[in-house]
């Protein structure tokens, strides 16, 4: 019991102090809503703007452990306002996919990267521990009764949005003991409606995401407010995401882009191609695509599968390597910084087209690293990783397990 | 318009891309409970457990600005499950104490600067901005409203704690351009039940609460929610909360301890004392208990004030300076670490008997600086400082202004 009082045993109990109950699928009660919603045109999808019929609801308190878990209609929640949620953030969540594959059939993608990472969140926060394989059991159930939600067109997905938030009602600074968990979701198109365009970044030197000993590795709600402000300044300069710089003694390292983490792909003299992401140092959020992108880069140079519009032979090689703005200028100039890509659950893969920052003071004028162009908005190694995860997505090319059917 | 697309101008209004109502006193209606609860037995008081009778709230939205304010019954806030202050940790607070003077009439402390703070904190979390003054008008009217609850007894209060909350009901990664605005009120009894007892601190290495380019100096929920797993796990060694560091080139710098800023009272080979806080360089909570005990420090050695208990020709040096665990040993060492101290609204002075730390390694063994121990629990200075504040916000003694009454 390290982090928390209760441990997830798997038989239906938390165990530690006293046993109480864990999240049980066994007890789920569903209630269909009386009122179902029209469904939107996917044309009109904005991201994360329309909720469908029903969500997933289990309240946690220490007498009575997790309640039966509940489907109902998507509705608000009635929360004392010295509930901890609201007062110091005790706020976790995740972000999936549901698609529909080629059967016909909802399925989802590495879903149990989501649930660990959920759960290693909780942890990171003093909320109570759940079981991943029930909650996954639960997200299924509601997916399929909310398929309708899901557009059956390439590109569209049903995005899932489950979150914990702490309901201890009481203003002492200390860890929640009552948690609300809840599974909400989202119909939603394309990240490019109409094809890849390369998005600008802006370097920012003054705000700083994460640290060493933060909680950039985890997702917590208290990592997003922050970015708010850098981004609308970065905005206003004309710019649509922030890159997020961390100083030490190497430079101003790259750590993310936006809510997405960031791959470089440099030329090498060999002619062979470097694809670089940040390593997993705790300032950096472990997203299961860019666990995905490594995973599917290694097996096309190990010749296990063949990345579309690249040629078998192409020898790519991952790293997982802190890399600094100067390192970009320097690869830039000799002309080997090749693609540069940001990516994630909702884009899947964003091209990046040009970089603003300014040396260390920040009176200077704003200096712009740009990208070789590509037609069609993006160069060949984004252009491949994102087609491959989006395959392997939408259930057209089966892969090592990772998507995964919903009944 | 730097920050936010809205400014406050004083006359009822925003002005920003279009003009909307700004938070107005003069709209305020006022709903009285039917069953006002039975106030609570002062010698039963858990801090922030209980609240009174009756809340502030004001909502804003880009189209309609900042709702005409209500003071109506506690109770219960109905929020959509995608709401940012959820998803996103678009959360600020403050906290602030309201005494009752010996006119009988309830008073505040340095309200102002709380005010003031609470601005900061919404521009940097891009949150709508609002008038101040209007808000402390407000929360004058509230305290008058619940003023039953405020206990006559010396070192008991009534805990107030303003709050703002984002509420743009969508997913997208972006600033909340709704909010909600509360006050809610909490008798509370002195920090210490039965005299000064010093307090324990585990210097945390592992874990970070706030770094150049983050929120530390801002008063936002998500600086709080990483601290409850340190917390637990420092009390599992057997300490009572956490000294917060950030190591530099310099060190292991000393920040802040528990929520609470920290003070060292070093004595110097002419006899006098050096009182050090560490400096607001972005990583530090301005507290306005911080503050006011550095003014008072300085006004005692100016001859303007006399502390009690303190001789009138002692020399206190206030500073903001930092120090590291490696100077509070040397201190220690030489015999001339006197005091140290944590300070804030909930404990006022709270006085620290052990400070348990690791070097580098995080698995050698915990080393303890033990202070000097004093009888009744706290040394000289921090008696003084503590019986100095205390005076002057129940109004016993009148300085500069602080302490500010509600009528």
């Amino acid at each position: 019991m390290a982090h928390n009082e209760w441990k997830s045993v798997g038989n239906g109990h938390l165990e530690g102090p006293v046993s109480i109950p864990d999240l049980d699928p066994s007890k789920l009660t569903i209630t269909l809503t009386d009122t179902p919603k029209p469904l939107p045109n996917p044309e009109d999808l904005v991201f994360g703007a329309i909720m469908t019929d029903h969500m997933l609801v289990s309240s946690f308190d220490p007498i009575n452990g997790w309640s039966a878990p509940e489907i109902k209609p998507y509705g608000p929640f009635t929360l004392d306002p010295a509930s901890s949620c609201f007062q110091y953030a005790t706020n976790i969540f995740e972000g999936m996919k549901a698609y529909i594959g080629p059967d016909g059939k909802p399925r989802l993608f590495r879903p149990e990267k989501n649930m660990a990472r959920l759960a290693r969140s909780a942890a990171r926060l003093a909320l109570p521990p759940f079981n991943t394989n029930a909650l996954l059991e639960l997200i299924k159930k509601l997916i399929v009764i909310d398929q309708r939600w899901i557009p059956n067109l390439e590109g569209h997905s049903l995005y899932l949005r489950p979150t914990i938030i702490g309901t201890r009602p009481t203003l002492g600074v200390a860890a929640s003991d009552r948690a609300l968990l809840y599974v909400i979701l989202s119909p939603t198109g394309p990240y490019f409606r109409t094809g890849p365009k390369p998005v600008s970044l802006f370097a920012a030197a003054e705000n700083v995401r994460a640290w060493p000993g933060g909680t950039g590795s985890h997702k917590v709600a208290g990592n997003y407010a922050p970015g708010f402000l850098p981004q609308k300044e970065a905005a206003k300069l004309g710019y649509e995401q922030i890159l997020w710089l961390l100083k030490d003694e190497s430079g101003w390292k790259v750590t993310e882009a936006g809510a997405m983490n960031i791959f470089v792909v440099v030329g090498r003299e060999d002619g062979d191609l470097d694809v670089i992401t940040p390593p997993l140092d705790g300032t950096i959020l472990p997203g299961v695509t860019r666990e995905s992108i490594l995973a599917i880069v290694k097996a096309h140079t190990d010749g296990k599968l063949c990345l579309p519009g690249i040629s078998p032979t192409k020898c790519l090689h991952a790293h997982e390597r802190s890399f600094t703005i100067a390192d970009m200028e320097v690869w830039a100039e000799k002309g080997q910084l090749l693609e540069v890509f940001a990516v994630g659950t909702a884009a899947v893969v964003a091209p990046v087209g040009r970089v603003g920052f300014r040396d260390d003071d920040s009176k200077k004028a704003i200096r712009d690293l740009m990208l070789p162009p590509y037609e069609g908005g993006m160069g060949p190694i984004g252009r491949a990783v994102r087609t491959m995860i989006i395959d392997i997505q939408e259930g057209r090319f089966e892969w090592e397990g990772w998507s995964v059917a919903c009944q």
